[in-house]
């Protein structure tokens, strides 16, 4: 069956999840959000692509800082309403410069910093 | 630092996106939503507690299928707008009764399914 994006369900703004994990790892990086032409750019170039809600704007990962996603894999989830990319992740995923972003524990009511940040 | 819920950043319906993946393999395998009672619903009782948008009530997962989710732990990410829980899955997370919910890849504009239902 030909995949065809509008097929997808997106929210009210236009968008929906994605889910982005390291394919050797399985390692989840991080969690962004992608409309209907981010996730044509993110499939032609191989280069993962989202909408940036603060900044209302395409945003090519790793642009700036160098930390490219390279698509391997995308996947639509049962409801069609969430992606998930397998992706191979250059240096950090986070903005903080940690590999992911959910480097926070919740373990007996406190807050416990998993991960430090990268030293380049 | 004490764990307090509400300084996480909920959605418009007051919402937040939980990723759940299966803390031994590393498998992603379903993407849902929770509000602050049901955070603290999961942390309380160590099973997995989604809001369900569709029902508009709290979803113990599992309750009636037995596919439940033994809380492992719970992952903030670094803007606080999104949840990783790892779990302990029973059966299939999917209501497909597929293992994960991401069952269908996008290959050279095609959609292929990678995993059959389960048979029980």
């Amino acid at each position: 069956m030909a995949f065809d994006i509008a097929s997808l369900k997106f929210n009210e703004a236009g968008l929906i999840p994605v889910i982005a994990q390291q394919h050797n790892t399985g390692e989840v990086l991080m969690m962004a959000w992608m409309n209907a032409e981010a996730i044509a750019k993110s499939l032609e170039t191989r280069r993962v692509t989202y909408w940036s809600r603060s900044r209302q704007q395409f945003w090519i990962k790793g642009e700036t800082s160098g930390h490219t996603q390279a698509l391997i894999d995308m996947r639509i989830d049962c409801d069609r309403d969430c992606i998930l990319v397998l992706i191979d992740q250059v240096g950090a995923a986070c903005h903080t410069n940690r590999r992911n972003c959910f480097y926070t524990s919740v373990i007996d009511g406190s807050e416990v910093e998993l991960i430090r940040p990268m030293v380049d």
